[in-house]
């Protein structure tokens, strides 16, 4: 993780929540009044986002002590104290917010990447996030991914080549699409196609993409794909994949099963900040 | 809403996606390739968010044309076509994931928040949100709420005062909190003080503290809350607030109910965007 | 304040004064050179910004030793001694200028703020800014009005309502643009209303407005506004307001005056610093 | 003046301003209104920023009609009419106060700094300013000088050399000083000495300083100074200069008159806009 | 390429250049002046950044007319108009040097490439580019390298696996290592080991790396391992190309040759600027 | 060297390489392992840049201790230990290019200017640099310029006068011009005017110019120009000169001589960084 982009971030989002000031902390707690604080798990789940918590504080405030007692990763239970942190009273009611709301969304996306991740983990399929993520917070959401279990598809559009439907027909069939990114891209990145039906999926071996992701296919067609493909290309399934119908893709054989759930739709991890002063 | 942020969160997260370039884009479509894309509704519920879709197009390029075909607060079916965006291929092809990820994620705010506050429209109770949003978009968070039927409560720690347990405590009594805190901050926002039983409301009551907030207060101590308080100070309940539970709250009687989760776990809405070439 | 704002103004005045270089003390004191400083009140006043002044060192170089002799508030005679510096000489040099303008400026606003606000100690009036400020400069130049003994009126367009002439025209009258206001705003804020004569006054209490802004009203008009508000709303003087009439408008028995000239008309203060090589 | 710096100034002043939005007229003005108003002197004086001003609603709007009636440098009296806005009536309403803000502050220096330069029209002198301006405003106030009829001293610690009595002591003398800053410095900027007393003014045209700043010199002092470099250097009067002594300053045969307070202490200039519903 | 990015380095380089403004230009020339000037080659050459010089304008002033008569890629002879700029003067001579200092850095690299890859046309090999290159203008001059017929290699530490020496050592062995990142990274990008001799390439191809680099191998060492790789991984020789010795190693049979002086070693190419006033 | 610029030049260059992350380094060096390497010439030259690369690795980490064996100025020779660095293995590997990047691109320019400056070392002719430089890198440019033994022309279009042809032209003579110029510009800076003949030379002596640019002379007509200007002007030979032409123009008795290629067309220095793991 990039961590100047964490600070970045970190210091928009801190402005976003503090604006001219915390007005009411700071007409009622004294610059020099020290206290001490903890979070507190109130559901179970998977602790990601901790060391972003601990950059929340120390940004406002290097003299902040933050004591993980869980790291990212960790199965949390209802009632678990994850942090303590301890100094400046001000600082630790201003900073409070901002490093639950990253905590519970960064716990909330490994949560539901550890469930449907272990739904499946006795099968050859990895579970893979996508583009589909919070405008600006990619890295994160994508790093609470991996704590939970999954993999990373590329980061956006610049780290991987992925053909679609569009730019086949832009560019006259599979084989050219193909042929002509192989020419221009750097060599160092995989070519991927998504096809639909078995038809493309031969016309994408032949053109011997890298990676085939079969968009929104049935069991069947899977199960078909993964037979053709076998040893000439990772395949890749995609499109409308839950916890109740995971657990059949991956039976299919294929290598990745790509869900933008874990990312646009995982609720919050519920944990609190209870300040002892 | 300040289109000044809107710009800068829009610049950041197209970086965010695109880096050194959309690669797979520029190596198959020509810059001049011209074509027309539709954005379409593919479940039901409350749009949200059609002049950031717009935004993001024209940001990327001041010739794009783009139709809302609806505007935001129109209920959208499953089907329905939300808006058509003309000009290059690969401006559309390189601005549809963040304009889709803006959408779905506002969309299903507003959605989520429509479902609430319905429950409750025969009743004076207001629905508004709170401070738990994703770090960097609260301003387009707080306003898909508004979009919903919700309304917003203080943007931040700037602009309105919350005194909270720990306030109280340092200041020696919810009294003192209110008077030193009414000495300090400007005349023009109000005061709010949180309380957990009806002795401490009775305090903030004497205090003329301007709304007070109940906190996990169980039905019947709010209902007693409503009686304390009428015409006295405005009160807001607070805390688990879900579907199931929101209507026996409204009907204690209180004037403002918080809710979190219409902000922190509200599902995507589901919207795709199709390019005809 | 926001020490993120005073982070971020300190580098661009920095840079603005440095470009690329202070060619002069570059070229003449070795990076090695140790010195100390003072800074010294060439005229009595009000003092505000040591720690913008204890900020603009350090943002130079971690390592500078400040001292505050003074504190923001005291009362400064010609020849005090109000802080000293010691560490390298280049960044004493470097940073001299810059730490000076904003002593002197803040201070500058302080005293004036003082001198207005002793004159109506007596009298429950409590004399509060505007937004007439510095552009880039609102927050400290609002801190340095609460130095001299001013409050502060809201900060800007987004943290209170102010309701005036053409808002009124647009809305239908002072009854609509404030019920529709405040169907629309955070319920956190209040609302003021700017009128300009009784018969709208009348209106402003009819309509609930908190505050009521009275506009340009001669002292008697101002005295009949207070009996009329009495109990029902915060009334505030604005327009004019000198060192010379301030006294006369105080006893008329409003509770706010604002005053724009002690942001926008303050003359520095005078301060020099004194390097011992 | 770089416009580059122009559009950033502008758009941090609007989000000091601004914040999360404009609460009150977002409320009350439908987005689609359209009024017109006008920018009309309150007072007599010379304008400066109508071009800082068209700039603050252009940056907000790109289609809002901005005439100038008046240009930088006019005199402007009482109730003239400066300029006429046309456009949103959002963007008039939101724009206003910073537009004036500016407009006021600009055309006080400029009015200021016409008064001094007036009065010492018919002598050799110039009068410039100094770097005692508001941080982050220099490029706008330098150049308001000038619209007043002043010129720029160095804009800041990179495009001139001022050895000032620090310098000197750590270099081993004004000789010494002149030498090795002459051989570090580019060869296009001129070399200022700082001296207090004839004998550094003699050892300050021995080193052939470019110009020679007379530091609170008596105006005794100065005329014999003007003596000892006719014609070997420029001398600039400095310290402590005033509407009161600058005539007599002038008369001594001095060729600049440096003055801080034209930029640090000049009083906001009254202006007003008034819209037209 | 991303032209966000190119907006924002545009932006920083006219800042460098202009700082607080043209000073001469704007003493000279009035803001109603237009006139039109000719980007001339005064050598031969491959160019490259026109879109970048018409950025450079458009950036300042939006109604400069540039039309480009040649376009990147195009071999340019001494004395070839590349373009034609008409528009204010100031802005002109104000771009002007920014543009040609873009402008002849691409075409040097360009230039370079194009003779470099020429010497090896006939042979499979393809040149590509490296990490050295001026910081902050990578992607531009990854750009000029495909203007001048090189490939790119992976743009940086994100967007491909490079495992080196301490890498290998670290992880203890390439296999482990190739193992170990293959279950880290997105699938989509590929892997390249770094390897100095047979024993490891062996060792890499066995780990089924995608890629192999050989870091300055000798021919002959080059010959055996195209021998070994055959069909199994590609290959890339690095280390020490020049003009001189390419086409020898392009001979070898590798299928990729990466050279760091294309980038870091170009000299500008010669173009000039006549404005005709 | 203004440090602020640096600091924000090395966050851009770090962010351009990194992006999200170094993919290779994450996924095999464990946070905890340190590690020491060093910096190792492989072609004797003249250093430069060392400071700029320890900030590269105390930006990316605090606590990385950077041992600087040579110094700016230095002349290194092949194989000589130029600086050693200690820390976080992560660290190491991540910075390594970029401070690669600055050190080798500065001491090539180092080395190039040391090179010229010495032929002409037993001459009055001072070797200045031009603004041809890299967009964004010209105060590192130009600080190498002044390590190897030259000096600095003005930074840019901000910090000295240069009247070019087209201003001559626009202004009606270059008396006129000069004229207008110096009652424009800050008096601190100098007055350089570009002139083709020894007509123009006559006029730009006659006006006063305080410094003469001779564009592309030749060496008798230089020789004649130094007659003509002895003891009122500086003269700065400009236009083509190179290493094999360098020594007869300051053979003519000119002041200073400008050279672009020093920094436009100097090849990296040859530089590399062992790891010992």
């Amino acid at each position: 993780m990039n961590h100047l982009w964490l600070e970045d971030l970190i210091k928009r989002a801190l402005e976003e929540d503090i604006g001219h000031g915390d007005i009411t902390t700071e007409s009622l707690i004294s610059d020099e009044h020290q206290s001490c604080g903890e979070f507190i798990a109130k559901t179970d789940g998977i602790l990601a986002g901790i060391e972003v918590c601990r950059a929340v504080f120390s940004y406002l405030d290097k003299n902040i002590v933050f004591e993980g007692l869980k790291q990212d990763g960790d199965f949390i239970a209802k009632g678990d104290v994850i942090a303590r942190v301890r100094g400046k009273t001000r600082t630790l009611l201003t900073g409070e917010r901002l490093a639950l709301n990253f905590l519970q969304r960064l716990s909330g996306i490994a949560t539901k990447t550890y469930r449907m991740a272990e739904i499946i983990r006795y099968y050859k399929a990895v579970l893979v996030d996508t583009r589909k993520t919070t405008p600006g917070l990619r890295f994160l959401e994508k790093y609470a991914v991996t704590v939970g279990g999954g993999c990373n598809h590329r980061f956006g559009l610049y780290d991987g080549v992925m053909i679609k439907d569009n730019h086949i027909k832009a560019a006259g069939g599979i084989q050219k699409a193909v042929t002509e990114v192989r020419r221009k891209v750097p060599h160092t990145v995989k070519i991927e196609v998504e096809v639909e039906n078995l038809e493309q999926l031969e016309e994408a071996l032949a053109a011997q993409a890298d990676i085939i992701m079969l968009d929104n296919m049935s069991l069947d067609m899977m199960r078909q794909a993964v037979e053709m493909a076998k040893g000439k290309a990772l395949l890749e399934a995609s499109g409308g994949i839950t916890e109740d119908n995971i657990l059949e893709v991956a039976k299919t054989g294929v290598d990745f099963i790509s869900c933008g759930a874990i990312t646009h739709s995982a609720a919050s991890l519920d944990i609190s900040f209870n300040l002892m002063l």
